[in-house]
């Protein structure tokens, strides 16, 4: 039997999965939030994601899962490795930790399993996707019938925003009312500054491009007569 | 670029696995076993893993991942649930981590990446899946499709039991040369008891209803004129 009132999140703090956190309180009645801690340089992710949640009045569970950072070399868990953000030709850049949208989404239906939710919702997108390739539609849906056969369970995985640009999302956090709070309190930033970042790793700029793009527009809506 | 004489076998030192081990040393000039550590009652199956692993002379990776044991409450990995060990019903038994293989396989695969790795061998078998749903050949094949798409590379699992029964699996052990250290050294039960184990449980008697069936019939054939 389905589920329908109940939605887990997986929900990292940042601007996207804070923005899916207010998406799935807008649809589902019993919402709950999920976070991993995976070795991530920055711990001040946890904070961040704990005093969100308490805000959407949602309950959080937080994951210490070491082993998906320890899995494969990459800049994001190990320091010894200097960040690389652009992408280099076919290859994903070093901030790529593989496969962890499949280890964050598995353990999410586990315990979405024991918690008796059907419905699982997260950021990942498409559009942004800098070259991550468990970011792609195709993959997500992939996981969807792999996790069901895996489990003999009706998950249903909702990609809110695969196919938004920042600047989407940004009118999408402004519809839900939480601008401001996306804007001052989720962490984005490579290096681990809350709301506006240090402005020039790639995560801030392409926030801050998407900002701008979606205030320029809000502009021209609103000179409209 | 595929690399077609590496191959990465899950190995748990049981029957299944072992014969797996040969197999795809049959196969691939270049074979290595990953076992896991995730809170399994009975230890003694890590030491079993390593010492098979060592006549095979194959290189072996111990990983822990406590992560798995903790998921789900199951019988295998927590001494407060009593062995359940029939199937009720629709559900499968609680003998069950739920996601086990899923796990188990996606970290094979980041591991078999790194180590430039394109093949993948697993004992699953949907003969004996005794209502485990994460042995059964659609999930295995959904999620080849999935970890593909999930890194961007190109995996292949093998599943060279997965439509033989426990008697076929102790023919092909035989066929492969090691029918004595399977029958002797392995271990399949529940109880932690090597070889033919104790006897009575569900892993044991099937172990045995297959190895007196292959006997038979090797019997048989070896009495024809």
């Amino acid at each position: 039997m389905m589920n329908n009132s109940g939605a887990l999140v997986v929900f990292s703090g940042g601007q996207d999965s804070t923005t899916c956190l207010w998406w799935a309180k807008s649809r589902f009645s019993d919402v709950r939030a999920l976070t991993f801690s995976y070795g991530q340089k920055h711990l001040k992710e946890i904070e961040c994601a704990r005093s969100i949640a308490a805000k959407a009045e949602v309950g959080i569970d937080v994951m210490d899962v070491p082993l998906i950072g320890s899995l494969g070399k990459n800049s994001l868990t190990d320091n010894t490795v200097r960040m690389d953000t652009e992408q280099r030709g076919t290859e994903p850049p070093n901030t790529f930790v593989p496969g962890r949208n499949l280890f964050f989404l598995s353990i999410a239906a586990v315990r979405a399993r024991e918690l008796g939710i059907n419905h699982i919702v997260t950021g990942v997108s498409q559009t942004d996707f800098s070259g991550y390739p468990d970011c792609r539609d195709t993959f997500i849906k992939s996981l969807n019938v792999t996790l069901n056969l895996a489990m003999d369970f009706q998950f249903v995985l909702h990609t809110p925003l695969m196919w938004l640009d920042k600047a989407e999302t940004w009118e999408l956090a402004d519809s839900l009312g939480i601008f401001g709070l996306v804007r001052n309190e989720t962490l984005t930033c490579y290096n681990g500054i809350p709301g506006d970042g240090c402005g020039h790793c790639p995560a801030c700029r392409l926030r801050r491009e998407g900002l701008e793009k979606y205030l320029e527009s809000k502009r021209g809506t609103l000179l409209k007569p």
